[in-house]
């Protein structure tokens, strides 16, 4: 971490980059209201910060030790001016303001039909960003994989339904990339990346998706500490991108005997996450719970909690999707969920002024 | 399970409860406003049901396989009658109904002045009942174990603080047993005896402290699934007992790295229990979360999933406490954490109807 | 820990040992062929160590943080005299010396003959210990819970069973107990007290059974990690019995989908356990597994990591077994086992000098 | 699955192939002594089996309900010809054959000297084949990422020294594919690719890597159960190449406090896992425990639980190592470790016969 002087030249702060490259670092930097700062990404065992600290215009030099320091909330007090949280914007929502955002959409891309229909009862419900699945992570290479399967083509055309369904709908869209190579491709048609929980480790992929520069919905593993998640989170910001969202859905239950839920939707990650990094954060219910009928009550705890969102599957006929049906809910029920949350978004609120 | 027909008369019932005993199982009964239900405790393979079908007044009789059925929402459908819930009572509050309990104190008994100063500030917050360790399950026998561990005497000095504050600032007291031969002591002077966590799976101490017919406080072990806590509450239950208050928690975090939760308070499990069984749950978000700064918005959230109360540690100077300072808030802060969970839950209860 | 001077008198230890006591600590006394070394049992914190250590014959007093002292490996090295390891010993058998020691019998003692045909079988297959449960604990109340929940009567003709097998094929005998109350009952009829991986956690228990005198056998709940078991271990330890024999019984298994093992049998625990306590350590493959066709490769296994000895469930006929059943083998399989066993530790012996 | 007849032509077979295609999923032909057995990859619902059971040269078709078939044992008894286990060769080395086999090297490639030295080493200790870390998949961005990280000529270097080293000490090679822009061109120098654990799931790294025709060394994640394991390895099944070598590297540890190995090295899988395929399965006790002094023991344990053979790191110098030092064996400390294994394979193998 290199703290540059107030008063600090254009050409000084190039000059530390350059010196940083030197070692075969990478420096981001920070251009705050006051002063600029520059993070180092690699390993900084091998950046020799006295020597750092005598260039012109170096105000302070020194390691941080910590698998995730860009995006830390400790590390970018520097950074960050004023009191506005950090945002991630998607055309004219703002996530991690102050309202919370709905994401809302059918597991998968189906047919244009049964996409439209969905996103049209969302819309109406009060969602704010449309998701549905072309590729789709899968156990089992026996079951369906999304529309992305079948090819290119296919993958273009659910694509361009999915474009489509946002413009008409006025909502922007986000599908999960699984792989690198569906990276570009995806990235022509929609204005959130996510990438799912299975691909949490995969670190080529995230520095892939990065790269592209468009806002990233990033899932945590249902296996992955916390710490774990944000450090991974990491490569994507080392990139030059923190148009990050981070997303908890589950992780893995405790305990023998039947399973009531399909992972434990880990609502304390929520608020301690808050307290680790300024990126927002929201909460999936429903593949966390894998059951319709723990939707709301989960939706309304994780807004309690502090969640900056939610992305809810629906579906206008849950028992004939191909996939996920049994926890998908119906576009009533999401005006339900959504109706509550905002009111216990409201009361969370009150008590907090 | 042997359903009786609506004018079975009390000869029959104790005809077929004489029946029961023979085969080496006991008989839970249950006498709903138009039919008595009565309920196996035991293994119920060695029960010749046919021939228990052809007594007088049995309407039906058929065996259930399942490892609780005596707190089961599903087989408990017979014996409740209307459509209020089941609550527990004491004293003059009703645990699992319309509206919230919530529980308060400090984790141990120190002195009769930090209890009676504790007990003044949760009455203030808006607590309806007070908590205090007497009997303190600990990992290292090197740490303070709860004035209980002095012996007798100053055991029952500890219980008699608890009673005392509980009268004077008119809260039902609740405190931990740990062991069998705490259950009398305890019992002679508590309201509800707490089962924690780690006793979970104490069969032996379940019967017994069953036996008193007092309420109990039934936590849930961190490495417990949701169906091997309510098999073990059976074993209450089987003994008549059914004024059991469930609680979560908190379960064992996933991953690797720094933890920034002490467990991960399982808030699913919550709904799921609901889906169950008719016992109301709470959650103790002090021992979940291991921290103070979490507690409000664990506190919220599980209102918002549905909880019927929270377990909250309490004293005026955390810093200062024996055991367990780093979850500990104070009064003040209770104060709020109340105050926002009763605008959540208002905001739920609207939402439902 | 305070450790006396070589030529410490009698006089001089009484006199440590008194002063330990005026700060409500007790001390535990480990007299070594050189010197004597005496541990602290309570919170250290409240020990003046300047004051101990001008006490007459005092070397050396200091503070030791760690939740088990006791029974570890570092701070006896004091105390151990010589190189011999340390055992416990039970009649003329060493459980921790230079020969595995295998207790095997069935799950349930379910009757005289039952329980006397498994014996002879378990000794011609070189068992040299038999085990047999009288009080089971069970998941579910409506499970068969042993012969002991018939009451006290039954229990001790039960347990006479297993004295008179024992005597009879010349083996010490092993049985669980569950609760307090328990505890005197069984300690008149048996050889070993076994606490449960259920009733790790029960302190006021492992106390009870300590003061016994007995050798302890004490397994490792599923959800306890390695520093938590050793730690409740040092409640035995505490009371001044430290013929405590270690079980490693299986632990929680991670992931979504199929479980082909109950438990997930953790013997990296055993040689890491080893380098921490000087205690012996076994291993029970019947419960880890669940599964018969797995305790020969996981018999092997465990010898294979080190483990002292170990706990093998075995019936002469496991379909027809009221508990357990599917993971218990035959008395020709347990020999079978015995011998691939002791054919790898001959293996790893030879090895390792 | 649909079995042909014995005398089934290969027009019919082609037939069949074709018919399978129509309905969109792809055969995996399996040509056995005595009968041709076409097992089907996508969702076999959509498939008219009672249709396909009407072509010529068809003795039955039937729908599998399992999402690991190709890969099962149950369903390629049918294919296996004689009595020979499934063996992955690779140059003159057989994997699951008789004999375990041993990987070793260093975790990461840092130095053509450094590569040299240490496969001479391991060569001379017993070692079959040589490992090497070119692209390192790191929990930190801030970590070193291994000599691939450096660029496409980096890597051909780093590559090219591992190609050289196996060709100088005659032993195949394997290193470790992270993302799919790294397949081809590590697919170019070594014998067999590795899929680390934190890529498990990514389904398009698998389908690209099995595509290579190489054999793959496919490691289970730390938070995947058996079954999800078995079933992503169908993926690679899928795409016609089933030279897998499976490999359990250690799983989440459960429970609170301090961690004394780095994962539980599941041990119980090895056995579960052949009797589901036919697949061979190691295991590696570096990344398992993370600790030298584990080694040995986990590797006699692993090899008498009946893997087909271990990897394990090692370095002349751990100390000095960029990555893994403190899990990391010398050469010696290797022998040491084989030999032991050796000889415990023996003892098992003459216990069987």
């Amino acid at each position: 971490m290199i703290i540059m002087q107030t008063d600090a030249t254009p050409e000084e702060i190039a000059q530390v980059i350059k010196e940083v490259k030197k070692y075969g670092l990478r420096a981001d930097v920070s251009r705050g209201a006051y002063r600029t700062v520059i993070g180092l990404v690699g390993d900084e065992t091998k950046m020799p910060f006295d020597h750092l600290a005598t260039l012109p215009g170096v105000k302070e030099a020194f390691m941080i030790d910590t698998p995730y320091k860009l995006i830390s909330r400790e590390y970018n007090n520097f950074s960050e001016t004023g009191e506005r949280p950090f945002v991630v914007k998607v055309g004219n929502i703002e996530i991690g303001g102050d309202e919370p955002i709905y994401m809302a959409g059918p597991c998968a891309v189906e047919s244009k039909e049964q996409l439209f229909k969905i996103a049209e009862g969302v819309k109406k419900a009060g969602a704010h960003i449309l998701r549905g699945g072309v590729f789709k992570p899968r156990t089992s290479v026996h079951s369906f994989q999304g529309l992305g399967a079948g090819g290119e083509e296919e993958a273009r055309e659910a694509l361009d339904w999915l474009r489509a369904a946002g413009k008409k709908f006025e909502m922007p869209v986000v599908t999960e990339i699984r792989g690198e190579t569906q990276v570009d491709l995806v990235a022509e048609y929609v204005d959130i990346l996510q990438i799912g929980a299975r691909n949490m480790y995969d670190q080529d992929l995230l520095v892939k998706a990065a790269n592209t520069g468009k806002p990233i919905m990033y899932k945590r593993h249902f296996g992955a500490g916390i710490e774990e998640f944000l450090s991974f989170c990491e490569y994507i910001a080392a990139e030059g991108n923190k148009d990050i969202i981070l997303c908890e859905r589950g992780i893995l239950p405790v305990g023998k005997g039947k399973g009531y839920t399909r992972y434990t939707l880990d609502l304390s990650a929520i608020p301690a996450i808050q307290k680790e990094t300024f990126l927002p954060i929201m909460a999936d219910p429903s593949h966390a719970t894998g059951r319709r009928d723990l939707i709301f009550s989960m939706s309304c705890a994780a807004i309690a909690a502090g969640a900056c969102g939610l992305m809810i599957e629906t579906h206008y006929n849950p028992s004939e999707a191909l996939v996920d049906g049994q926890q998908m809910i119906t576009p009533d029920e999401l005006k339900d969920t959504i109706d509550a949350c905002q009111k216990v978004h409201k009361a969370i609120r009150l008590s907090k002024n």
